[in-house]
């Protein structure tokens, strides 16, 4: 979970100024990073969002803290939509998760990529998230799998791994988007 | 298509003892390829084999050399299980074929990964290989589409690009197989 910065000594409205800067500054990354071929440095990310170098620089201290809380908030985003109420049959809900996840793996790429060159892949940054988004799912999987909606047999892990897979091959979205239908439709037919 | 080594000029006994030999030493390097932590120097490939280092280096000058035939011969029996007669739908073939290029990718990486130290990924020998995969595989798409086995949408690049996605997955094949299962069912749904 977020925490925002700025020491708690800090009137309200100073407070305020400061999350909002922080959430400005992520948010400017993060298009940036969405953006291929889009310069993301530091001073560019700074221009972006309209804060100061300064400012950008209290709230990040590292161009690595920048890159470990753009993910975090990613993970917070993907674990936010398992438990957001959608109408639809458990199956459906499951589906619609995966889709999201789906597109946290093809859009955090350049970022997870960047953050590689600071930590490997052991790093609890990458170990975290993906605890956090298994434990965030799991609730979604059992459910559609005891309505029968989808087969058992298969942990979550091992259809994360399937996204992250296909989420992996080269190509538009016009080209990678039909495969994941068709593998998702595996998932809801009953296993021989 | 294999080319059987040897001079034109040999008798034909000399001929038979060449091509002998060649199809020896293939067989005992890929049998090393395929035991992961086995030695596969030259001089093993030899040794298991039983043929002399002279003979070794005659059919092949280079390791090299020895990896595209060992490749060559990989690609020329995914090709013709596609040509092989299989009982079963038209759906049935496709899907036993897929399952036998995804045995391929899985028993092909540490020649594709030695390989790659010695040509870059756009060489010839990927290309050719995926070209000619791509041909043999062709007409058994078709006849499953056409008989409505298989859902319509996907070409055989996305296919065999998924294939390829879910054989790379870590783990073991307890782990991978019941993936690569459930893509295959998603295959034989008409799409939506």
């Amino acid at each position: 979970m977020q925490t925002a910065s700025g020491g708690t000594g800090q009137p309200p409205r100073r407070r305020t100024d400061a999350r909002r800067n922080r959430e400005r500054i992520l948010q400017a990354a993060q298009t940036a990073f969405a953006d291929p071929g889009a310069d993301v440095s530091m001073a560019e990310i700074a221009r972006r969002s309209g804060v100061g170098s300064a400012t950008l620089y209290r709230n990040f201290a590292t161009r690595r803290d920048l890159l470990e809380a753009l993910m975090a908030e990613e993970v917070d985003a993907v674990c936010a939509a398992a438990s957001a109420s959608v109408s639809g049959s458990p199956g459906r809900r499951f589906e619609a998760w995966l889709g999201r996840v789906f597109q946290f793996v093809t859009a955090k790429r350049p970022v997870a990529v960047e953050l590689l060159e600071h930590v490997d892949r052991t790093s609890p940054v990458f170990k975290d998230s993906r605890a956090r988004i298994t434990a965030a799912g799991k609730p979604l999987l059992l459910a559609a799998q005891e309505s029968g909606d989808v087969r058992s047999g298969l942990s979550l892990d091992q259809i994360l791994d399937m996204i992250v897979a296909i989420a992996k091959i080269p190509g538009g979205p016009d080209y990678v988007q039909p495969i994941l239908r068709a593998a998702l439709v595996g998932l809801s037919r009953p296993g021989q």
